[in-house]
C-alpha cells in the first residue's frame, strides 16, 4: 500500500473474483455463469445504445424501471438498479448498517458480505449454518442486527421457503432483513411479493445468472418505497449514472422475452438433475441445490485434488480454502455438453467409484 | 427517509445531475456531452460484446489496460478503470480521506466534491477562487490536505498550466492531489507526464467528453503504482466487476481511433471559439474556457432569466444557484448548428444587445 492510504483500511481484506486464467480455453464452471447467450432483444437493444453514447444515460433508468415495475408488479418507486447486486448489496451495508447496527449473516455464505461489512467499518456476526449446511431460521429471530440471506444460499445452493423467510422478517421488525436472490430462478420462491406487506424487507435479484448477462452488470433491489428512497439517496451521493446506456437497454430487453429466460432456466434445472444423479453414482455426496450449481465432496479424494486434476483437465471449478468447505467444489451447471465432459472428466480421477 | 437509514447520513444532500426533461426534444447544452457520436470502432466492439454477456467482464480489464497503457506511455499498474470518473474520485476519497485526513477543493468547482467527503465522513475546506474565477495555487501549499482540482476547473473551463498543477503536487508531498482533468482534451495540458516523477500524484480522466461516451460511463486514474494498488483494495472490497463488457470493448475501439478523436476535439474548439466571439458580440461577458463549454453572464439579463428563456425555446443549458455563479449559466458547446441555434434565441432575448 502506499503511504497515504487511510488506516481505516487496514484490516480490510479485498473480495476474490473466480479465477479468469487466460492461458487456454476452459470449459469455465467456477462463476456460475449462464451456458446460454443473452437473448437477441437484449443484444439489440444495447447495439442500437452503443451508436448513441455520446449522451448521458438517464440516472433515473426511468424506461427500464417501467418495464420491469409491470414485469414484477411492483410500482416504479419500488425499485432501484444497480452495476450488478455486489452495488446493491454495498449500498444496502451503506444505508442500513453502521457502528451502532451491525450485520448478521450465515458463516459460509456469499464471501463478498463481510467484505462489505469491513469496508463500511460494520460489526458483523457469522452465524453457523447446521452441520447439513442448512439454515436455522429461528438463529435470526430478534437478533436487532440488519440480516443478509442470500436465498438460495452460495455455494451450498440450499434454498428457504418463502414462508422461513417471512418468519424471519416478521420477527426482525426494527431491522432490514436482505435477500439476496441471485439464484432464486433455478427452484426456489421469490420473497418479492412479501414487500407490501412488510417495510423492512429487501429483495435483491441480478441479471448475471438467469438472465444471462453476467458482462451487463445489472443488479437491483426490491422493497417498500422508503426504503428504495434510502438507495437511492445513497447512489446520488455515490454514482448517479452507475447504468450505463446499453446495459439498460439489454435490461428492457430482457425482461421483454419471458419465453427464453423460462427456457433457459429449464434447461439448466434439467441439466442439474442429470449432473447430480450421474455425481450421485460416481460417490459424491452433495447439498439439495435449488441453484445453477452443485455442492459435492467425494468420501475418497480430497476436494482441492478434485479441484486441481480438473483444471489440469481444463475444466474449471471453485474451490474454496475455507474449513468447512475444502472438501467441497462448486460446480456451475452448463449446456448438456458441458455436463457430460464435466462427468467424463470426473471418471478419470482415481479414487472416484466408476 | 426510511425509519432504518442511517444517522451517519443525516446531513448527506445528494448530488443533482443535469436535468433530462422528457417533454419534448431539447437542444441540449446542459451537461457537457459531445455533440458527435462514438466512433465506429467503439460502437462495433461494443456490439460485439452485447451478444455474449453471458460471461463476466473481466474484473482486471487486462485488454483496456493494456491497450490504454500503451497510449499513454505508462505501464499496466499504472492506471485503474471505473464506471465514470465519478467512481474513481469516490474511491480516492475513499482510499485518501478519511476523519484525520480532511479534503480540499475550490469553493467552486465540481459539485460532487463535497457529496464525495460528506458520504464518507470527510471534513473538507471549499477554497474560495479569486474574483475572476481563477486558481490561486499559493492557497494549496502545505494545506495538509487531499487536495482535488478540476483541470480546467468546472463551470469556469479556466485551465492551469501544467507548471502551476507542479507547483500543487510538489507543496504536498505528504498529501495526495488529485487532478480531475474531465475537460482535459479541449485545450488545456495533462498532468499525466508528472506521475513518474511524483508519488503524490493522481490523474483522473474520463470517456464522457472528447470521447463521446458519456452513456458507457468509463472513467480512470492515472498514478504512481502504489496508488493504483490501493485504489484497486478499494475496488475489489466494492464492486470488482466495475465495468461491464461492452463499455470496456468500446473503450479498446476509441483508443484505437486517434484521428476521430482529434477531429472531434478540433471542432469543439473552432465552435467554441465561433460561439464566444458571437456571445462578446452580444455583450456577454466569460471565462476564457479551455473546455467544451463556456461560462457566460450577460450585464443587462438576469442569468436564471436567460436559463428559464432558453428552456422555453428548447434550449437547455445549466444554471447554478448559488450565489456567486447565479447570474451565469454554463453552455456546452455542441455541433456548428447548435451554436447557431443558440445564439439566434439569444439575440431573441430583450436586453440582449442585437
Amino acid at each position: 500500500m502506499s503511504r497515504f492510504f487511510s488506516e481505516k483500511y487496514d484490516m480490510l481484506v479485498p473480495y476474490v473474483p473466480g479465477e479468469q486464467p487466460k492461458d487456454m480455453q476452459y470449459v469455465k464452471l467456477n462463476t456460475n455463469e449462464s451456458p446460454f447467450p443473452p437473448c437477441e432483444k437484449a443484444a439489440e437493444y444495447a447495439c442500437k445504445a452503443a451508436k448513441r453514447l455520446q449522451l448521458y444515460s438517464d440516472p433515473e433508468c426511468r424506461d427500464l424501471t417501467k418495464t420491469a415495475a409491470e414485469y414484477f408488479g411492483i410500482d416504479k418507486d419500488e425499485i432501484i438498479f444497480t452495476n450488478g447486486s455486489d452495488e446493491i448489496l454495498n449500498f444496502a451495508f451503506m444505508a442500513f448498517c453502521d457502528k451502532n447496527i451491525p450485520a448478521a449473516f450465515p458463516d459460509i455464505t456469499y464471501g463478498f458480505y463481510p467484505v462489505f461489512a469491513q469496508l463500511n467499518g460494520v460489526p458483523y456476526e457469522e452465524i453457523p449454518l447446521k452441520d447439513d449446511f442448512s439454515i436455522n431460521i429461528e438463529d435470526y429471530f430478534g437478533i436487532e442486527k440488519t440480516v443478509f440471506i442470500a436465498n438460495p444460499n452460495a455455494p451450498t445452493g440450499i434454498a428457504l421457503s418463502v414462508g422461513e423467510i417471512e418468519q424471519i422478517v416478521k420477527n426482525n421488525p426494527g431491522n432490514v432483513v436482505v435477500i439476496d436472490e441471485a439464484y432464486v430462478d433455478f427452484g426456489a420462491e421469490s420473497a418479492v411479493r412479501l414487500i407490501h406487506k412488510y417495510d423492512n424487507l429487501l429483495v435483491v435479484q441480478t441479471y448475471s445468472k438467469s438472465r444471462s448477462m453476467a458482462g451487463a452488470r445489472l443488479g437491483f433491489g426490491i422493497g417498500c418505497k422508503e426504503l428504495i428512497r434510502d438507495l437511492n439517496t445513497v447512489k446520488y451521493s455515490t454514482n448517479p449514472y452507475n447504468i450505463n446506456s446499453m446495459t439498460m437497454a439489454a435490461g428492457i430487453g430482457a425482461l421483454e422475452d419471458g419465453e427464453y429466460f423460462r427456457k433457459c432456466c429449464d434447461e439448466i434445472i434439467k441439466n442439474r438433475e442429470w449432473t447430480t444423479e450421474q455425481l450421485k453414482k460416481l460417490g459424491f455426496i452433495m447439498t439439495d441445490s435449488s441453484a445453477n450449481f452443485v455442492f459435492a465432496r467425494h468420501p475418497n479424494v480430497d476436494g482441492k485434488e478434485i479441484y486441481l486434476t480438473l483444471k489440469q483437465k481444463g475444466i474449471l471449478v471453485r474451490h474454496f480454502d475455507k474449513e468447512r468447505l475444502k472438501q467441497y467444489n462448486r460446480i456451475t451447471i452448463g449446456s448438456a455438453e458441458q455436463m457430460r465432459i464435466l462427468t467424463e472428466a470426473l471418471k478419470e480421477i482415481p479414487g472416484v467409484i466408476k
